[in-house]
Order: C-alpha cells, then structure tokens, then sequence
C-alpha cells in the first residue's frame, strides 16, 4: 500500500454499469515523510475518506477486495483512513 | 485508476481470436492537474469513448472485469468517461 | 497494452516445463509516437509475429488469457500485430 | 520480492472490517547493497518482523497467499525476514 | 519477463511457513545488450540456477504458476536459463 493524501472528487455519469454507486477520490502520492508528490491516482472509497484526510490505497487485483469493488473494474481502492505514523521514531503525521 | 485523454486509434487484423469486435484506443496519460505527459497505455473501449475525450483507465486484472474483456488478453481498458474533476478546489477539466 | 517493436529472439532450453513450445521474443517498447526506447520485454508469441513487427503486448495476468499461456509462468504475451495506428490525426506506423 | 527495511509503524482505526487484526508496517526499499531509497511501501506483517530489521516484501496478488492477508484489500506483505544476503561474493548484510 | 543475472543468494529462517524449500536468488536486472542496472528482484529459483548465470524472471501472479511456487506469496520466479538471445541481428548473449 502506499500513503495519499485525499485532493479532489470525480464525476462520472458515462461509465461501466457495475461501478454504479461507487464514489471516486484523486489521491496525491505522499512521500515516506509526508511530503507531496506529482504522483496520484484515482481510487474508489471504501471507507468514507473526506478530502484532505491521508489514507492508504491498496492496488491491482487487491483492490477488488471489498463489497464495494469485488468483480468490478477497479485497480485502486481506498481502504483505510490513517490515524498516525511515524518513521525512525519520528512521527510523521496525526489526524486532527 | 489513472486519467487519461483519447489520442488516437490503432488497427490491428491478425490478433489473438478473442479480441475480436474489441476496440482499441491510444490513450495519454494526464498529470493531476490535466496536463500530458509522454505516457501512454492502448486500451479497450469499454464505454463508447470518443477521440479527445477524457477517461479513467483501469489496469492488470482488473481491466477484465467489464463484459467486453472478460478472459481476454487485455490489461488496459477505459471504464469511465470523466464529466469533471477537481483538485484541492480548483476545478482540474469539464467535459464540454 | 504498450506498442513494441520485435527486435530480437531468446533461446532456453533449461526452462520450467510448461513453457516448451513456447516462442519468446524480445520487444522493444516504443514511445507513442512510433520511437524506439531504451525499454524492453521478453513476451511469448501468440500471433505469429515476425522480426522487425510493431506489435501490442499485454502483461500481467492478462499474459496468461491466451491457449499458450494459460496456467504458465509467463506475465506478458504477443496479442495483435498492428497494422496501423495514429496519435492526434497522424498516422504513426503502418505495416507495410 | 525487494529487500526493505522496517523503518516505522502505522495506525488506522477506520478502516476496511476484513483488515482487523493486520499489522501495518513502513518499510523502506533498499538498493541491492543494502543503502536506503527514497521508496516506500506499507506492508502487512505476516512474519512478526521488528522495526530496523531487513525483510523481504511480495507484492500484488501474491501479497494475499498467507493466512493473514487471504481475501483482503491488501497488496503488500513482510513474507520473510532476511538473515543474510550476499552479492558478487560480498556479504551485504547480515542480522545482528 | 525481464533477463536478468543471478548476483547473489540469500538466507532466511524466519519466513511465512509455506516458503519452507524455496531458494531465493538475488537477480539484477539487465538491458536489452546485456548490460548492468541498478535494479534487482529477489526472486525463487524454479530451474536450478547458478551464480552468473543469466535467466528470466516473471512476475507478478505467473510467478505463482510453478509447482514450487503455487499458493505461496511469492511474486517473482526465476523460469528459464537463457542461452542465447540477440537484437537486432547481433548476438547479446551466449551461455559458456
């Protein structure tokens, strides 16, 4: 899994008929310290992420391990919402 | 899943037998922000998309997952036609 | 899928039991405009291509949807020649 | 597999129900001779690794072949600690 | 798959109890002339390879379709010893 940052929402009406009711997120790849990358992906929510909040995003056939995504066409799936981490005994973010 | 535009359209008459009737479309990969990049993935149509319209692409297994490539030798395919997004409040593409 | 070039053969004798017969090709990836790059793949053959062919290569999984691939050790197959594809209403390549 | 470092711990407590129970750990990739990278990835642990220890990471589907990740939103998992490596003749590490 | 050339073994003891057997091998990755990279896999050995030797490795879930390493979370499996490829008409590679 790897660490993201919730920037953004996605509307789509015209799409495979099985995503019906599936909410799309854009999640900013975050560095090991927390830091913004250029990288991003966008994930269906399985959890209930609001924007800004870091979650983790599992991807490939992984992602289509839940009841929101199971047997349909979805490589990337939100499926945790962090509370903390830290890296080398620092901590490197909290959710307020 | 990524964001992509639809660039362009590829031919190809001796494929392996179950690809027949799919439509394949070159697609760019788009920055967060919607810009191009030098990236690129050739994906099935799974939505009726169009030339210059702006899709999400699924890949690996789960780009088999729609009806069209179910058990075919397909990694990339177009599942969503993209009718806005937005990016830290800033309104990133609308489908004109 | 990406777009490659066969540039090369490969020859195995020792090798896991359920790829004999197999053919495997070296192909290089190509930019989306029709370039060489400096990437590359070894994909078994399903279609019959010949050296020199652009040629579409699907990976993963997927690799293994096909009658030579199905259940073997082998993440990325040979699935269509192309005959003709453009970016942006250019015709990159056609076969000649 | 890649060779990674345990370098921290995470917390989630709103998460996907099918996680309960998973330890998540932080762990750094390494170069082939044992030196940091800027590259990350949270893995499951299914070996009970301990922070700073060197371990190996599988990835992707296979990520989920163990009792603790099977039909999970996982893509990642701690499937070995590493005792000792050696490359070229040169030992690279060794656990302490 | 990529070619790659068998750099280095490695030890572990404490590992996911399914692994028990598996020789794990420390591949780097090579261009397509046969050159160094940086890059490397660990990955399990399928054909009884040797130091030195260059081989090909698939990843991913085809990893996983081998007797040795079926069900196991295993994402990398070494499947040919290669003995001779070339490019472009010029021979890359030939096993001594």
């Amino acid at each position: 899994m790897f660490l993201g940052r919730v920037v953004g929402t996605l509307v789509s009406t015209q799409k495979e008929a099985s995503l019906d009711g599936l909410k799309f997120l854009v999640v900013r790849r975050l560095t090991v310290d927390g830091d913004d990358t250029s990288g991003y992906v966008v994930a269906a929510d399985a959890v209930g992420a609001g924007l800004h909040e870091v979650v983790m995003v599992a991807t490939g056939s992984s992602a289509r391990q839940t009841v929101y995504t199971d047997k349909r066409p979805c490589d990337a799936v939100i499926m945790a919402i962090v509370d903390t981490w830290e890296v080398d005994g620092q901590e490197k973010y909290r959710k307020k």
